[in-house]
């Protein structure tokens, strides 16, 4: 049984060399399978010395499952989804699963892309926020495939949620601007069909019903300057504006900025982007959990795979507020 | 030769559908193979009809190759490296390319995902800045398997570089300093050791010689704000500062910004990430093409899965000066 004259290291190669049984190599290289770490470190040492690499489109083959988990995003440029993407890579990687990437800003690439996805039998999807429509969550799902939902609406049996608690937020920044006896309030969003903002706008006007909203056709910072120089056109004398995410309320800043007569108007936001902490910005805001959110995601596919019939679940995500200077 | 009784439907449906040859369909499905538009609408109208997908995970068996194309990244909140991650993506899907992303970031998950990707037979490696050590590029090279470097430096035979024209950017800044009689200059950049802040600081320094330079031990927006606090501490009298990242510059702007006596420096920066046009910055910088880095990245790709053999190439993609107010 000795291994000099083969030409592929086998997993009862790697099993004999660590010292363990086959079957711990083989739950060592399953996603969400469960093997000790001191075993783990065995295996993996072994696996190493010997160049042992698991023969995975192989085993595709065989049990029809793949190691390959979708992430299908929009707005690479928005820094809060470059901010999500990267706990999603980690935490898809800890058990195992590689990411493919799926570009849904591109929509002439798109449909040739998600088939793509499933000609490479993808073991689940995670759909994140702004991107597409949600027919296609609805193939997949009829597939088998799990669909995970971060921060997007679906009432899709067999998708699982995964938000953060929007309604937790706009309380938080209703009650600081309470707190400064702020009167004459406004509301920038996204499109009102965007999910985050039209919940964060219910759980506002909920707490202040007087409320102006305006919902901008896009997001982004630009949006954000062209809502406020709107709103100040017609109500001069607002006293704190909410906007849905860090980069509207961005461009809400720099407006007033521009604008001594409004430096006064206090400005909070959403999501917690890097760029909320520059002392250019010093944005009141909500924190988002990213590193749970996509916790959450992967161990909501580990658990849809196990059972693939269990019903929808939605999962919250507390929200922290972050108090700067704008606010 | 009716398909009805098929369970699974064949290219040779599909051609028969779209009228076209066995070749045509395989030539659609194959990325970089040279099919005519008209052509590739009618196979992939009758793919659509039919539900056919190409098998991929049995095509890599059979053929050794797979679509997958590793993307190998470090720092997902660098807005620069998420706007270059975009065109990446969208270069690879219109070859037929499915990008496998792996952050370089993660030490503990970086090597086992790099064996991973070797276990899927990935057709190429693109490895953008800030990712890790070089020695991975020398073992994909070992087995035959292209790759292509993003603004990193590497004397690595069958690898394939491609660059933005640094020094023509550094000289850039140089000239509109010279230009407004700037005198005492200073140069900020990330460690010496990067490739990027290396070749920007060696195209300036010879355009200003007598410019003071200063390395951070990282990047980012705190170590430009650092830089210029210890900077201004010796050098009150500096007029300009040349930033090796837009990143760098825009704490060094907000660091300026809270000493008005250093109102009147002009800071320049590079990259031209889009909070560089934010008003709160008006950031003048170096704007690289991602675009032109990732088509080229793919572009060059392609043609080394042709001939492995090739000498190594590099290529150079030039810069775009873009004056706001910062300068």
């Amino acid at each position: 049984m000795a291994s000099e004259n083969k030409s592929w290291v086998t997993a009862a190669d790697v099993a004999r060399l660590a010292g363990v049984s086959r079957s711990a190599v083989s739950r060592t290289f399953t996603p969400g399978a469960s093997v000790s770490e001191p075993t783990r470190q065995k295996v993996m040492a072994a696996a190493s010395e010997l160049g042992y690499q698991v023969n995975i489109i192989a085993r595709t083959m065989i049990t029809g499952n793949s190691n390959f988990v979708g992430i299908i995003t929009a707005g690479f440029d928005n820094p809060f989804r470059s901010k999500l993407l990267a706990p999603l890579v980690h935490h898809l990687a800890l058990q195992g699963f590689i990411p493919l990437l799926m570009n849904a800003d591109d929509p002439q690439q798109l449909e040739p892309s998600l088939r793509q996805l499933l000609s490479y039998h993808v073991t689940g999807v995670i759909i994140t926020s702004g991107a597409p429509p949600l027919s296609l969550a609805k193939e997949y799902l009829a597939k088998k495939i799990p669909v995970m939902l971060i921060n997007r609406h679906a009432e899709l049996p067999g998708a699982d949620r995964i938000c953060s608690d929007n309604a937790q937020g706009a309380k938080l920044i209703a009650a600081i601007f309470s707190e400064q006896d702020l009167q004459r309030l406004a509301f920038i969003g996204e499109e009102a069909e965007n999910f985050s903002t039209w919940q964060r706008w219910q759980a506002f006007r909920e707490q202040a019903p007087q409320t102006i909203a305006l919902f901008c056709p896009r997001g982004g910072y630009q949006a954000g300057w062209d809502a406020a120089a709107k709103l100040l056109a017609d109500y001069p004398d607002l006293q704190g504006i909410f906007c849905a995410t860090d980069m509207l309320a961005m461009g809400t800043l720099d407006y007033l900025r521009q604008h001594p007569a409004f430096s006064a108007i206090k400005v909070a936001g959403f999501d917690d982007i890097p760029q909320a902490a520059f002392a250019a910005y010093q944005l009141t805001t909500i924190q988002q959990d990213t590193d749970k959110l996509a916790q959450l995601a992967v161990h909501s596919l580990l658990e849809r795979l196990k059972n693939f019939a269990q019903p929808s679940q939605q999962k919250s995500v507390p929200v922290t507020l972050i108090r700067r200077y704008s606010a």
